[in-house]
């Protein structure tokens, strides 16, 4: 197996860097379309076979060095008990919000084999697919970011809700993170059981809370999560968007592996994380329109920036965009090797 | 005149802490919402004594020690030849959006005495008004934040058009920002000129960028216009919301006093300032919620930081929200007031 993600996730400088992309399987390539024009979102992430025929997509059509679970992180919200649906042009909405207490009693706990099979399913083809190719990753939503949608309903830019319910209850909002935190480990637990090798958290929107919130209200969950984990072996990733100006808090979840968008240098990371740590990371997605010499530059940049880290992953500050077309992509993963080869 | 503002504008510490807070005319307050009930939004914008009715509110009911002028970042857009409407619970729409250089070509500098005289208006009736009480604030947007709108044709989640633009057509760009800037100066000199004792430069979206790229792409453009203005003689604030990755940058802009979001602690925010500057901020708005002595400690503890600076001028991190009652936003205003007096 080709297997310079795991070596680096484990700290090790290897040649070339490693490289997958966030939302490597998706809109922009002509081969997903092809299979989503046929089923919806959500139909795909809980029917195993396509699921795992699109999370194998960039593998073949890319060279990327890892695969990654094609899901949704609020599929776990959904077999809880909460109200999902994906309308086209909005996003994920999540009806009715959780709101109160009598909300919140309508959650419960999981069993992943019982109540969402098809993830663990998907995993166990995709390791039988990808045998011998690029080790799988698996993921969750952090319990931060699953609480935002739930309480909102959805997206939103100003985070009121959530926020209010932190700051004006803060005993319900308790709750409602240690049941996402528990169902989380049992989530993770069971996808490192069905096979995936690597499991990365997303923390989507935790970079909108100060320090001293980010700490009380995202961290304290997400590290219960890694601890947890942690005896399982696997690495473990921790993503939080836009949160350069939490990094060194991040630093303590336990967190094998730093991802960081790419709003902040590697080099300035460094300076909060410490040089003794794995990131992985860091171009910003809309940087593939640049013609290819000021790309190579853009990219040469990142790789140089990564050896001061413990190893370096290449990723994205966040997940491929629809807009771009997939041969820039490809030609960015082959950058990437060349570059750092 | 109350002038601790426009002091700590210029360096000085004040006692007690000069503070006001963006949109603190707007939806929360019952006597906004009456006026609201009778004319859509941009019809406030562009009758100057509503204007001023709804920019004079929080001055007599909270207490605050400046006034901003009531008014909406795109409205020079508009007089530019933009299509501006707002629709109800989706924001600013720019149709069509600008794509090509034929897009750009339908945009024209704008004389402000002509194309928007109902500004300059407002402004000389509110300084007739507020005679005596409280400085009043002239703004206009950030030329990145304004193409972003205009590129966009709207808000976005992903900036991939305006950074398409700036990656792949970097001289098309170029022109849509420099006429963006010419018309912002214009635009504030004749603020200036009509009355306004301070402006502030919203940059809203320029947290998007790399350190590279906002350099290019929105730092040399903001400069031009304070260093424009300088010779005016009006304190000057350049807010760069999530901005907390540019703070060297942003310090080289030219302004006299840099807004803060809440992301950033004043103190870390500092380091990359240096402590001989006046800051404004940061109070996360959603943090009204809190119970009042929850709220108080909060607010100490900006003060307490914001001594560490040149001056300090209390703010939010950005706006105030529609959903916090005017009486949370009262008692936060007397809190500043008593805790650093």
């Amino acid at each position: 197996m080709r297997d310079i993600f795991l070596r680096a996730c484990k700290g090790e400088k290897t040649t070339p860097v490693p490289v997958w992309f966030m939302r490597q399987a998706g809109r922009y390539l002509p081969q997903y379309q092809k299979i989503r024009g046929k089923a919806d979102f959500l139909t795909m992430c809980k029917t195993p076979e396509l699921a795992a025929e699109v999370t194998l997509q960039p593998v073949d059509i890319l060279g990327v060095d890892a695969a990654i679970l094609f899901s949704d992180i609020l599929i776990p919200l959904e077999a809880m008990g909460a109200g999902l649906s994906f309308v086209e042009g909005k996003g994920p909405v999540i009806n009715p919000p959780l709101r109160s207490l009598a909300d919140l009693k309508g959650l419960r706990p999981i069993e992943p084999e019982e109540d969402v099979p098809f993830v663990l399913k998907t995993i166990k083809i995709l390791r039988r697919e990808l045998s011998g190719r690029v080790p799988l990753i698996g993921f969750a939503g952090a319990p931060f970011t699953m609480a935002t949608y739930l309480i909102e309903g959805g997206t939103t830019k100003s985070f009121v809700n959530v926020k209010r319910m932190l700051f004006s209850s803060p005993s319900l909002f308790r709750s409602v993170l240690d049941i996402i935190t528990k169902v989380t480990i049992s989530y993770l637990s069971a996808q490192i059981k069905a096979g995936v090798q690597a499991v990365q958290l997303f923390d989507t929107w935790a970079g909108v809370l100060t320090r001293h919130d980010f700490r009380d209200a995202a961290l304290i969950y997400s590290k219960r999560i890694f601890d947890a984990l942690k005896k399982m072996g696997v690495p473990m990733i921790y993503f939080v968007y836009d949160g350069g100006h939490l990094l060194d808090l991040i630093r303590l979840s336990g967190a094998d592996v730093i991802g960081l968008d790419w709003r902040t240098d590697i080099l300035a990371a460094l300076k909060s994380l410490g040089n003794d740590v794995v990131v992985q990371g860091n171009l910003d997605p809309c940087l593939m329109f640049l013609e290819d010499e000021r790309l190579r530059e853009r990219i040469a940049r990142i790789i140089e920036q990564g050896l001061s880290a413990k190893a370096h992953i290449f990723n994205l500050g966040h997940g491929v965009l629809p807009e771009v077309p997939p041969e820039r992509v490809r030609l960015a993963i082959d950058m990437v090797h060349e570059l750092s080869s």
